[in-house]
């Protein structure tokens, strides 16, 4: 008989700080490692790559894994599922303390590499794997993860499937069930499908959006909302800047197609968006015009900002970091005057983005938008839909994979609150086969 | 000197019964005579169409046109800019004191009719004069109205533009500046930006979603939404049911052709959904299937229902009112089990609606929900986007028409202030080229 | 070896219909039958009192006790601890089922049977066991029931305490840790702490306002508002109506206090404030004026309001039903003109009461506000405190009686969640010595 | 005829720097000079101490007293009606370019001092006289001001009311109708009702909470919250601290009461609760009793908290500054861990406040309060009441004085149309008798 157990390290209680490890007889994954930056932010001058990770653990902003030291087993391997600090952003921190490779897709993989780079606290060695979406890697002679394909707000994101002897068990954070995504394919529905009909133990599953009703609109959508506010209007002649998340290459591609319909260079700018970016465009995951612009150093961005005042700020099209109002972020800088673009009465700002629902980023955007509105700016605000699948979207993976056992995650207890009545409909049993689990508590599934 | 008169009759405290009467010298130009269903609402076995005017006033639910008398001057026409019960509803209870005649596109004259008709109290006999967004007519030598298009929750929808002797006054409720219409055109840009060249002495505009940020999306978008909904389903062998505004033909339109992409056939049911569409039909708004049936009579609704459900759920795609939970609609009498159609667990119902902000709406639709939920349908609830401008489709409409003066109309003082924000962005100066108004006020312009 | 079950029958899933039944061995004592309005007033016409008990369990309106037929055991006994529908409600739809008596405080006991002497469809026999706070009653030979003080929104209300051979099981639902209730005494804390020193294995409780911060206000300080609003004014001569819950009686005591001091007779209105005034009168838990007026009938009421309207409004203070806008209550009467009491401008209506959170009772209430305030009435809203423990009183229950397990009941998952992560804060592991339980499942605790 | 202006500076389209001019044919009284923080907050190491005039105009921080060069008339009289910053912060930056007395309480006239001291920008030399509720001033041979009675969060309070050959102007900007005040005098309602028999041409009115329905609760009613927070638990051993506003004497007089019902000795500690306090104990308007100890040097602080580890945490209150988690504030340092207080688990914090509603203020109470639960801390919020007149305070004043005119004042533009609803329900005609005015507009009224 095997024992399989499934750990909850991080992102049980709470959003960020991810983790989660399933033990199969003594072979520990790991799923992810991540960051939760929220609880940093509440402290000033704090400098996360020189931090210890006891310090980190304790300001609750990375997983605690002290308790894995009481999980009977070895951990085996590390897989990740896509590039959100979120979920790999505590690797510089916890990696280094397992002798085992980290597995995540290509694009995935060259933020992993960043980000070890980036520490100055400890030196991460730990082999670094790169697979893409239906491909399957063997971690031990009985155990095995396969991605399967599926879309997100960040390209190369794909469910983790770990095969054990008695079956599979499916890793689904985060996800959407975008059947007309602006890049990449959309899910495997098929495969999805194939794996339900040959049994799924466990499915754990990111329960963020699963209290919102209906299903998580495209990625589409998103795509034409951008398009008629930049191209859709009788003022087409002012300066126009957008801002939207760096990671999300889908969304700055398609605004970099609608520059050259609106007749403007689009010039990324900031150190994410360089590094964003210009990643996905040497991984060949874009296609970029020729007459795009990245900078992402200082002095290129003030040089950049520049080139657009002189030339006249109707022929480019700023696409910046700042949609949350980041300190050190470009439109910030911009708004606080701290670089060379003067924002006129008329000027149209877009926020491609949602305001993350956190005080401290509420602030941030509210500091922001009185700048700018003070300065003329016409602000639009939220255009964008969410990359994480809503309530039906739950509902039908469940009854595709059909799994014995669901483990909501990646939330706090309202939003497994959300997914465990949603489940509830689709004939599950709170404490039978419907499991609300809780950082640091193991659940065991005997087979 | 012309003297100028802007009356504010009603519909500037509150959402609903709108009226507004242009004073150009003696002559006097109705706008719009409207009803506020919720004033009707509150109360229980309220018959509106055997009830007087009176009553009507005194309850708030009809404009209270009591003051027109201390106007000086004679209505000479009665104007409608499009077809919503807020725009025409008072017009069986009001038009017949006035010997004029009242102005409408085609499709509003027709709504217009079957107000008249309908009507048990009041014998309405004013001359229906249908005039085409692009025209204009001649009301007096020196006063006529235009038509100007734009687009709207409801097709037909125009901009109204009294041209007086010295200049014009235009009409801007309600409308949206949507670029990309599934039905109709865009609204006539050219023209409104000639009108603001020629000089434009009021706006008065609709303040209802001035206070959202950035630009109502496109109809294209909830096209799209409800696309996605209806046909992005592993599950599409269930039971599915839309409801939808029954006078918004546009969105009715594109369910039609998901309908035969669903390889199902579209059946309208409900007494409102058959007159709006039969109408839009008949005037050729529409161009449907060979397969859509409709069906407004009760005993008509039951054997169609009868007919999918010895047919097979999944080969039909019934198109429903109650997406309020209307006491009556067919939403609520099917939830109630009224109706011969059986919802199973796993049916999918589609509000292709937002929820009317007010308590009585909100308890119909949770009364409505709660039953179909305990049934085990799926809910995809609004699905739908806005068919009112926002601040920045405000804020562009404003410095194309450049009038001297604003005025906003249609919505509560909260609305009005959010809107007064704007136009101060804009330059205009409340109490001097801004003005808020409130029922049974006049405003004085001398030109 | 002894095994305790706690079986979570109704009000684990939704407020409302909270039933919970607790297992020694072979011996079940249940604890509240209540019933859950909401659920009944989304159907129209529904007369509840002739209804059979599985329409009901299907509407979800009782709690679903069939699932005690799979409950290894026999009802020795039905406690109730409180007189409100929601553990009472069910009483004369479900008790007859079981061949046990009823054990509640005396206040709790009459109101039972007044239940029981409504219900049409079944003949409720059950013994009716009075008992005081304070006292133990012996169930069998190793299990007894004692009862002990504390505070809530109604009088006689008390924690049920089930001694077992084991240990106590303790069930907190409702309650207030008032230490200045303006009737009654303060909760037996010297009790609660000893309890806690003896043992307790479980603590089964309130959840409802646990995600509210700090601690619920003390009935004092309704108290002072109520004195306030009525005689804080320099408009004393106007017409004044005050409502409330009509079993608030210590709330209803204050009020009529506060007629003397305004120097206006009170009289109560409507049936339920003539039923449970009363039979708390008549009990002597009050002892009222001489110049009280109580008014249930029909006739009565009218009568009454005619004296009134002919001695002067500023002579009488009416203590009416209807603060949630019930259909048929003395308040939505005198709005809509059903009765011979007239609302003049400036006259005061006092909510010594919240609006129930819930869309019906909010539309009911949008609706009564909407009329009155047509009439000119001015609203006094929400005068008034909750009475029920919020999250630092739960913090101090669960610290003076230190239970082995914790049970939040009575609420929503989302509520339950709230408890849970303060009971985390308090110690308790969740799937350990917390649990979430959902309706039908039982909890296995061996001792 | 007598000409009188009504000149909006300040305050009228926002919340905070409240600036007023009333021109009297060609002399003008100024009322109040505030400063709105938030409009400084949003940036960072900004000292406006130092910083000129015209830059915090421009920020919006202070009145934008330029438009006063436009004004026909001499500045006579600076008249601040209470000491909070929002009513005389600006005073620095503005006062001296007007030659006038500023005329304010013993206790504003002590805060606007120390306001003028700390200025490091300019020099300000007005000549400050001190003046108590029941007094009058005469500015002119035909212009006085009185002072009458009030309540606020504040002590020291009044209406000023300005006399003119032609009658009353009131200003009454901030109030609270509070009958049971627990220090100082309740409102002069006697005054207020012969000053409208004597004839008020025009009432200027703070509207914060105009939009809040009922009357604002009293300050015996905070007085009671609190002291059943810090005296009614079974947990008086633990640490306890209490954050309040540093002006609100009242507040802080009954929280060191309590702690001598606690047994505990007070400790004010914050620079703020040092010079609020002290100044209100050397003019005699609180007598401490002999073991309150204050403290505001930072030196001082730390060791009196030294002191309070050493001795125990349970035999002394502090009271202390960082109600908002301002940062530097005395709770957000031991939050930190700056100061020699440790945090312990089950240690209970009071905020008797509430929260400002500002995203900046929001954000800094999440980071605190994040912060003081992660070390366990029990968190008491807004144990507390609002020092602003709500809705029905403000239709009772209004019918005692019976201005021929209403202004509102002090708010956003929403807070104004909160307002006017109750206004026009009084009777009175917006545009006519009813006036919103804009920052920078005159009104003229001619009697």
């Amino acid at each position: 008989m095997t024992e399989i157990g499934i750990i909850a390290v991080g992102g049980y209680n709470e959003m960020g700080r991810n983790m989660t490890a399933i033990r199969v007889d003594e072979d520990i994954i790991i799923l992810d490692m991540g960051l939760r930056l929220d609880r940093v932010q509440i402290h000033e001058d704090v400098e996360i790559d020189k931090m210890h990770s006891l310090e980190l653990i304790n300001m609750g902003a990375i997983p605690d894994d002290t308790i894995m030291k009481d999980v009977n087993g070895n951990v085996r391997a590390i897989v990740c599922t896509h590039g959100h600090l979120d979920h790999i952003g505590a690797i510089p921190k916890l990696a280094h303390r397992y002798s085992a490779p980290i597995i995540s897709t290509p694009y995935t993989t060259a933020l992993i590499k960043h980000q070890i780079d980036s520490e100055r606290k400890f030196g991460v060695k730990n082999n670094l794997i790169s697979m893409k979406a239906g491909e399957t890697y063997e971690i031990t002679k009985d155990v095995s993860v396969e991605f399967i394909n599926t879309q997100h707000s960040i390209i190369d994101t794909v469910f983790a499937v770990i095969h054990t002897p008695k079956g599979a068990i499916m890793y689904a954070c985060d996800f959407k069930l975008d059947r007309t995504p602006t890049l990449g394919e959309a899910p495997d529905f098929n495969r999805l499908k194939s794996l339900g009909e040959e049994g799924v133990i466990a499915l754990i599953t990111e329960s963020t959006n699963s209290g919102r009703s209906g299903k998580a609109p495209s990625e589409q959508i998103a795509h034409d909302l951008v398009k008629d506010v930049l191209l859709g209007t009788e003022e087409s002649d002012v300066g126009m800047i957008i801002t939207t998340f760096a990671s999300h290459i889908s969304r700055l591609n398609s605004i970099i197609s609608f520059a050259k319909e609106m007749g403007r260079i689009p010039i990324l700018l900031g150190r994410s968006m360089d590094r964003y970016m210009s990643t996905a465009k040497e991984l060949g995951y874009v296609d970029l015009p020729g007459n795009v612009e990245i900078y992402g150093q200082r002095r290129e961005v003030e040089k950049a900002l520049e080139k657009v005042m002189r030339g006249g700020k109707n022929k480019y099209l700023p696409i910046v970091t700042g949609h949350q109002g980041e300190p050190g972020s470009i439109l910030i800088r911009i708004a606080n005057g701290d670089l060379p673009y003067i924002i006129e009465p008329g000027d149209k700002i877009v926020f491609s983005a949602n305001v993350i629902p956190n005080p401290l980023t509420r602030a941030n955007r509210y500091a922001l938008e009185t700048k700018l509105r003070m300065k003329g700016a016409r602000i639009y605000d939220n255009v964008h839909v969410s990359g994480h699948a809503y309530r039906e979207d739950h509902w039908e993976l469940l009854r595709m994979v059909k799994p014995e056992h669901v483990i909501p995650a990646h939330g706090t207890i309202e939003m497994h609150a959300a997914y465990i009545e949603m489940a509830e409909d689709a004939g599950y049993v709170l404490g039978d086969t419907l499991h609300l689990l809780r950082n640091g508590e193991e659940l065991y599934i005997e087979e």
